[in-house]
């Protein structure tokens, strides 16, 4: 394990924002498609899309070090929506959050044997983004002694959608760090409720920092071929086509953080911050305003009409839409596609894009 | 009153078919338009629109002698829809239904003094065609002695949103017809399920049969004065513009079914055949072929997938359209509009046009 650099730099200015914008967000269809998937889309309302908001919400820490890693095919479109960001790396294929958020540390690691970085995923939504940079600012330091830090989600509600990270002994010499017992796999709801109840259990959002060098190190323990290809493509990017197809696929938490934080070495830094992923209509339909009757809209409400109705209303496609008398209900309007389904059933649209891609409409999804 | 016509000739040669073409059928919004109303759509799935239904249905028993009565606005559309069908009857502004059927009664009067009337709202569905006609000869030999006769559909449920007919004796050298005692207004629930429960009551789906010149004078009995403008108004046909904007505003029932069921002159035939208004988007879903799972789709059933859903699917606006998990919804795509709603709100739609037209939306209403 690499040292702390002792006398270097300050840390924020070793701070890389590594950016990995990838997954289609299926279950947000006929919003999201393969070619303008969830990560490219205004979903909140607020003018900027879940990129753009990403981005946004990390340069006053990290300035104009930032690293987007997404698909070839969305590289023009990251491009246009991120004029300002100069290191876009486009994945010939997907090879799992690893090998992206690898292949970044590699890069960084050749330019500054001292980088740091700090992975963030392009399509989460975060409100609170003051208590968000000070926490980043502060697993950062921690990262820069040598561990893998993740930033654990105060649960809000016993979700069986997101993995749990469990926290350990509080950390010398920082404010609010901690150690990392275990990441657990997504629980069932009679167990998410006892973690959530035990205090001692944060969401894993997949937010990690650590030093560049450090996490190839700790890769290398586990899979040694993955870590090598990937510092050989950084020092040869002419070799980036040949050797990319050959990479495992793999999740980092699986990677690294899992066997890492067996052996003691990773930390938690509590995030006290509203957090979504935004993984379906409902939990977009969740994030309206609260005491607000009726339906929300994402969009031009002037489209929208829905006496005696509840739930999520996107007129995305500029036509008038008029629900009557649905509870819950979420209705998403596009150019060439209706959706109408139900909070209760927001998983399910997933298998509407999935029948659809068995019958070829590739114009579809 | 006119004495039925002895030696004449034969009954079904001195009859017409009147078909009042109006109603925009607010609730089956956005399919049904001010500008494109019901009667012009094909709400079955046939490939004939209801008015052409209507027309088709009656023309084995009529040959060429059929009148549309429409709104002036209407007229280019009916046209094209009844290439065969000269004679239209262009309103220059609504005045209901007496006035739409009195002038078409006044026009036949005066080149056939035996002509014999029937009148069939162009918005309505029947599937048992055959019957219909027998019954439409039998209703057509009692109106040619001088009395107005209605069909009675009978009724499958006790359906609060019709007026029903009560039956009386039977009428003498006729096989169904009988005399009829009174019409009443479209009862509660309650109350129809004692007329469904009597026998005696039957739908008042306000087809009447009559000679032209019967129906005249039971009007000039009541309203001589619009009677004297219809005449009027075949006689000079120039005279329209001018007198039409002072017609009395009644329904045909109003003006002339009751008062004459008062005096003992109204007749019925009963209808043993289905008959449908198809006043909504319920009745439109539940014209589903039965025992046939999942949702009713009028169009292209390709372009629909519904999994764990019931209910009625539109796609006429050429969009693919996904329902996931809900019973008995409505979903109806057209151009510039999508409505969702259930068979229980679908009467509701109606408020959705009336806030539209509030809001000057001549565009979408």
């Amino acid at each position: 394990m690499t040292a702390p650099a002792a006398g270097a730099r300050p840390v924020l200015e070793r701070l890389w924002a590594v950016v990995p914008a990838g997954g289609a967000g299926t279950r947000l269809w006929p919003l999201s498609r393969a070619a303008h998937p969830k990560f490219l889309l205004d979903l909140t309302g607020s003018g900027r899309t879940l990129l753009q908001g990403t981005v946004d919400r990390l340069q006053p820490l990290v300035g104009p070090r930032v690293v987007v890693v997404t698909g070839a095919v969305h590289e023009r479109a990251v491009r246009r929506q991120l004029p300002a960001v100069d290191r876009v790396l486009a994945e010939p294929s997907p090879r799992d959050s690893m090998a992206a958020i690898g292949w970044a540390a590699a890069v960084l690691e050749r330019e500054d044997p001292d980088a740091l970085l700090g992975s963030f995923a392009a399509d989460h939504v975060i409100w609170e983004d003051e208590a968000f940079r000070r926490c980043v600012e502060e697993a950062a330091q921690v990262a820069d002694t040598g561990l893998l830090v993740t930033i654990g989600i105060e649960p809000t509600e016993p979700a069986t959608g997101f993995g749990y990270v469990r926290g350990g002994a509080a950390l010398d010499g920082f404010a609010t760090a901690r150690e990392v017992e275990e990441f657990v796999e997504k629980p069932d709801r009679e167990r998410a409720t006892e973690y959530v109840a035990s205090g001692r259990y944060r969401w894993n959002a997949g937010m990690f920092l650590c030093r560049a060098g450090v996490l190839l190190d700790l890769l290398a323990e586990e899979h040694p071929g993955l870590a090598a290809s990937l510092r050989s493509i950084a020092a040869e990017p002419e070799s980036l086509e040949r050797r990319w197809p050959g990479l495992t696929r793999i999740a980092i938490d699986h990677a690294v953080a899992e066997p890492a934080a067996a052996a003691g070495r990773v930390a938690m830094v509590p995030g006290p911050f509203a957090w979504e992923d935004l993984g379906d209509f409902a939990a977009l339909g969740a994030m309206r305003p609260r005491g607000n009757p009726g339906v929300h809209v994402l969009g031009d409400a002037a489209l929208v009409q829905a006496p005696g109705s509840t739930g999520l209303v996107v007129p995305a496609g500029g036509r008038t839409v008029a629900v009557v008398g649905l509870e819950d209900v979420v209705v998403v309007d596009t150019g060439d596609a209706v959706l109408v389904t139900t909070y209760a059933h927001a998983q399910q649209v997933k298998d509407v894009v999935d029948t659809l891609k068995r019958e070829g409409r590739t114009d579809l999804t």
